[in-house]
C-alpha cells in the first residue's frame, strides 16, 4: 500500500485526455495540491525503552519489531480522505512507535500481556483500508502506541466442504481469501471496494458489507465462529449455525473495532465458486422508481447477486465507470445488475430480475455498461488520488434506513452536504447511490467532490458534521458499512442510547481493563 | 392456559382406541399418575406488604395488581416436563407473591422502579411457555417475586406497508399476531410449536425459531427494532436494517430472556399473506441420506417453507401426526416439505426441490401426510398431557452444529440419553427430527419417552444431564431455539467462555444494578 494514496504504487489512475476542462467546467479554478515526498517526511522518535522492545522481541521474534520509518509510516491512520489528506502534508504525527508483526494467535495473546503490563496502546492493524479514522488512536494517555500488523496471520486454517465452512486467520486480505478458496472450488462472495487490500480481521472487526452484499449477504451474516486475543484472555464463539444459548455474542465482536480483542481467525460460510457470471445496466426514470424496483425485488427475495443504483448525478457523472468518466447526457438513473451461479441459475435469475424491472418501468441498456462497472469497481480510490493531485477533494459518506424514510434521508443529507460546502467556499458535486438492499430498507452511500480551498482538512470537517448530524436528525444509522472509528462517535450515543454506550463501556472495561486496546475508537 | 396441562382447558388430545395395548408394548407396565386437583393446592402467603402492593397499585391501578390463588398459579414455572410435574403433584412452592399486569411500556419501567427500591424480583411472565425454567427465577435474596404479565401490551403499534414491517407490542400471543397482520393481509411466518400461546416479547427473549424457520427464518433474524425498559431506563435499539455502528446491541438483548431488562415492542420484517400453501411428504432410505438432501437444498439456496425430517424412530412412531399415532411399518425416514408463497413460487419451489429430492434418493409419498403434519403440527403438547396422565413421561431437547459434526452428534446423545434412561429403570423411546437448516448446519430436535418410575423428577434429572453433557462434549449448542433458563446454566461456561459469562455478567450489571430481573436465569 503507498504510504500517502490508496493501493499499489506502480498504479495510478489516469485522468482523461479532457480531464482538465472537465474539472474546470465542473469545479471552477482549482489549484494542484502535490503530495510532500517521503523524504521530506519526519518523524517524531520511537517512545518504546529498549526494554519494552525486547519484551516484545521475545514475543515475535526480534525480526518482526520494527522501528523504522518507513513500517511507522505505512501503519500511519487509514484511507479517508482527511488521512490522504494528512499524509500528503508530511503530518505523520500518528505514527505508531514500533510496528509488531505477530505470526500467531498464541503470539498476540502474548503481546496483549506485555502492553497491558507496560500500559502500551495497541492497534489491530490489517489492510489499513479504515475511512473512519480507526487507526488513529488517543495515545496521549499511554506511554507509546503500537501497530499489531496481523498479515503474517494468511493461512486458511481449515476447509470444511461438507459445512461449506473456510476458517480464516485475521490476516489473509480479500484476494488471497478468493485465490485460497478459489483453487479448491469455493468463493466468500465479499467484495467491498477495499477488497485488494482489507483484510477478513477487518471485514469482522468492521461489519464490512461487500458489492455482492445483495447475493451473497454482509460479512457479518457469513460469520459462523471466531476466535478472539483480549487482555483477559482467549475468547472462542460459535458453535453452531444457530443457538438460542444466551444472547449471540459473536455480534458484540463483530462490530468491535479492535477495541474488545483481537480478532484472529473467523469461520465463515463459503459457497462454490460460480460458474457464470453477467452483468447488466437498467436505466430508470428516476432515483425514486429504481429504488421501487430495487425494494420489489429484494422484498420478493429476488436476490441478484450485485444490485447498484445511481442517482441522476452519479448517473450523468458515470463515476461507476472511471475510463468513461465523462457527461452522459441519457438521463435517468443506471442500475447494475449482477447475477453469479450456475449457468442454469444466472438464466433463471436474469429472467425474473428482468420481468419484474420491466414491469416497473426499467430499459434494459445491455452488458457493456455492467462489464465496465464491474471491470473498474476497486479503481474508485485511484482517481480519488489523481483529482486530490488537481486539487479536487472527493470523500465518501454512507448511511442506512427503511424504504419509507429513504426518500426523506436522502434529500435531508444531499442538502446538508450542498449548504455546508458552499458555506466553506465551493460548490460540491454531491453522488448518491444505493448498493446494500434488504426487505426492509437500503443504504445510501454519497460521494461528495469538491474544489479544495486552503485548508481542505478544515474545509472537510463541517461538512461532514452536517452531513452525520442529518442522517441522525433523520433516522438513518450513522454508518451501513465503514464503522465507527474516531469519526462517527459524536453520532453514536444518539444511535445506541446512553444505556447502549454504558453497555459498550462495561464489556470493554471486562475485556480490556487496562484499556490498551483502540483507545478512543469506537466508545464515546 | 391450563394450570397444570399444556394449553386450552377445554381441549385435551384423545389416545386412540388401541392406546393402552400401544403403551403397554412400547413400555411396559404403566402406572397411571393423575394431576391432583386444583382445589387441592395449597399456596404459600404472599410476601407482598400493603405497602409494596400499594406502590404497583399506583403504577398499574389496584385492578392490574392480582395476589389471589389463581392468578399467582397460573404465573408459576412455565411447562417443562419437570414443571408440569411439579404442577400436577399440587407443588406451587414458587408460585410469585403478585401478579402484575402492566399497560404500557411506562407502567413497566415504573413497576421497575419500585421493584429496585423494594428489592422485588421480577420476573417477565409473556406467554409462559418455557421449557427451560425461564420462569422459575432464585427468590430466594428478595423479599418476594413478582410475576410481569405482560399481555396488556397486545396492539400492533405500526405497520409499515412500504418497508414491510410491524412493531408489535411484547405481550401479543402468536395468533393475535396472525390475525392482525392477517387481517391487512400480511404475515409474521413465525410458528413455533408453542405459538397458540408464545408471545411476541417472549420470542425475542429466547431466541426463539418456528416450524417455517426454513422459508421465514429464525425470530432473532426478523427483528429490526426492540424497545426495552431496563432499570437503567428506556432502551430503544434499531435504525436501519443493518449497520456497521458498532456491535449489534439488538443481539444482546435478543436471548436475554428478561435478565437484561423488559422487552416492551419488537419491531419485526413482515410478508404478504401467501395465496398457496402445499405440504408434502417424502421418504428416504435412511436419515443420513434425508440430511444429505437437506443438505444439498439449503447449501444451494433452495429454500421450502418448512422442511423437516424424521429419523428413523420418529418416522415409525409418527408422532408427527397423533391423530394416527401408531407403528408404521413402510420404514425408513419421513420428510416433510411445506411451500408458501404465490401460486407461482410454490409451483416453481415443488419443481425445484423435487428435482433435488429425487435425484438423491428421495420418493414423493404425497400431501396426505403433510397435510397431517400441519394440521397436527400444535398439538403434541396436548398429547404430552394424555401420556403424563397414562404413567408415561414425555420431554424433549435440542441441539444444533455443523453438517459435518451432525451424525456424530446425533449418535452420541441418543446413546446417553438411552443409557441414562436404562439406568433410571425403564427403557426409552428416543425420536429425532431435523427441523431448522442453515447452509453450515442444522439443529437436531430429541423427544424422549419412558415409563415413569416412582419419582419421575429424578428419574429426568440423571437423563437431562446425560444428555447436556453429550452436547457439550460432542460441540452442539446447548440449545438452539429453547433458551438457557435455568435448566441449561450448566453447560453455558463451556459454551461462551469464563469470558463470555464475564461479558454477561457486566452486562447484567449494568442495565440491572439491583439484580433483579429474573434472578438465577440465563447467567451461571
Amino acid at each position: 500500500m503507498h504510504w500517502s494514496r490508496w493501493g499499489d504504487p506502480n498504479r495510478t489512475a489516469t485522468l482523461p485526455d479532457n480531464a482538465g476542462e472537465l474539472i474546470a467546467f465542473a469545479f471552477g479554478d482549482v489549484t494542484p495540491d502535490p503530495a510532500v515526498e517521503l523524504a521530506d517526511v519526519r518523524l517524531p522518535e520511537s517512545r518504546l525503552t529498549p526494554e519494552q522492545r525486547q519484551a516484545y522481541a521475545a514475543a515475535v521474534t526480534p525480526a518482526q519489531v520494527a522501528i523504522d520509518d518507513t513500517a511507522r509510516i505505512e501503519h500511519t491512520r487509514g484511507k479517508s480522505t482527511p488521512d490522504l489528506l494528512a499524509a500528503r502534508s508530511g503530518d505523520f504525527s500518528a505514527a505508531p512507535d514500533a510496528v509488531l508483526r505477530p505470526a500467531s494467535h498464541d503470539e498476540v495473546v502474548e503481546v496483549l500481556r506485555i502492553s497491558a503490563r507496560e500500559r502500551i496502546a495497541v492497534v489491530p492493524f490489517g489492510g489499513g483500508t479504515s475511512v473512519v479514522g480507526g487507526l488513529a488512536p488517543d495515545g496521549s494517555a499511554y506511554d507509546a502506541v503500537v501497530a499489531l500488523d496481523l498479515r503474517r496471520l494468511d493461512q486458511l486454517v481449515e476447509l470444511d466442504e461438507t459445512s461449506l465452512t473456510a476458517t480464516l486467520q485475521a490476516g489473509m486480505l480479500g484476494p488471497q481469501v478468493e485465490e485460497t478458496l478459489g483453487a479448491k472450488g469455493y468463493t466468500l462472495g465479499h467484495f467491498p471496494q477495499s477488497f485488494e487490500y482489507a483484510s477478513v480481521g477487518g471485514f469482522a472487526a468492521t461489519r464490512s458489507s461487500g458489492q455482492s452484499s445483495s447475493g451473497y449477504g454482509r460479512f457479518d451474516a457469513m460469520v459462523v465462529a471466531l476466535t478472539v486475543a483480549t487482555p483477559a484472555g482467549t475468547w472462542r464463539l460459535g458453535r453452531a449455525p444457530a443457538s438460542a444459548a444466551g444472547p449471540d455474542l459473536r455480534q458484540l465482536v463483530l462490530g468491535s473495532e479492535g477495541a474488545f480483542g483481537v480478532i484472529t481467525d473467523v469461520t465463515v460460510v463459503v459457497r462454490p465458486r460460480p460458474q457464470a457470471k453477467a452483468y447488466e445496466t437498467w436505466r430508470f426514470e428516476s432515483f425514486a422508481s429504481g429504488a421501487t424496483a430495487m425494494r420489489t425485488l429484494v422484498q420478493d427475495r429476488i436476490n441478484p447477486t450485485v444490485l447498484r443504483l445511481s442517482d441522476e448525478t452519479e448517473t450523468a457523472i458515470n463515476l461507476s465507470d472511471p475510463s468513461a468518466i465523462g457527461l452522459n447526457a441519457d438521463g435517468g438513473c443506471q442500475m447494475v445488475c449482477g447475477f453469479e451461479g450456475t449457468e442454469q441459475r444466472v438464466a433463471r435469475m436474469r429472467g425474473e430480475v428482468g420481468e419484474v424491472l420491466s414491469g416497473l418501468g426499467g430499459t434494459l441498456v445491455g452488458q457493456e455498461g455492467g462489464d465496465a462497472w464491474a471491470d473498474g469497481r476497486f479503481d474508485a480510490p485511484y482517481l480519488r488520488d489523481a483529482l486530490l493531485d488537481e486539487g479536487v477533494m472527493v470523500e465518501t459518506l454512507e448511511t442506512a434506513t427503511t424504504w419509507t424514510n429513504l426518500p426523506r434521508l436522502y434529500d435531508a443529507v444531499k442538502s446538508a452536504i450542498d449548504a455546508a460546502a458552499k458555506e466553506q467556499g465551493a460548490d460540491p458535486i454531491v453522488l448518491c447511490h444505493i448498493s446494500h438492499v434488504y426487505p426492509s430498507g437500503a443504504s445510501l452511500y454519497f460521494t461528495v467532490a469538491v474544489r479544495e480551498t486552503d485548508d481542505p482538512v478544515a474545509q472537510w470537517a463541517p461538512v461532514k458534521r452536517a452531513a452525520g448530524d442529518a442522517i441522525s436528525r433523520h433516522g438513518g444509522t450513522i454508518t451501513h458499512h465503514h464503522a465507527v472509528g474516531r469519526d462517527h462517535k459524536p453520532w453514536l450515543t444518539d444511535e445506541i442510547g446512553e444505556t447502549g454506550v454504558a453497555v459498550l463501556r462495561a464489556v470493554k472495561e471486562t475485556l480490556d481493563p487496562e484499556g490498551i486496546l483502540n483507545p478512543g475508537v469506537l466508545i464515546p
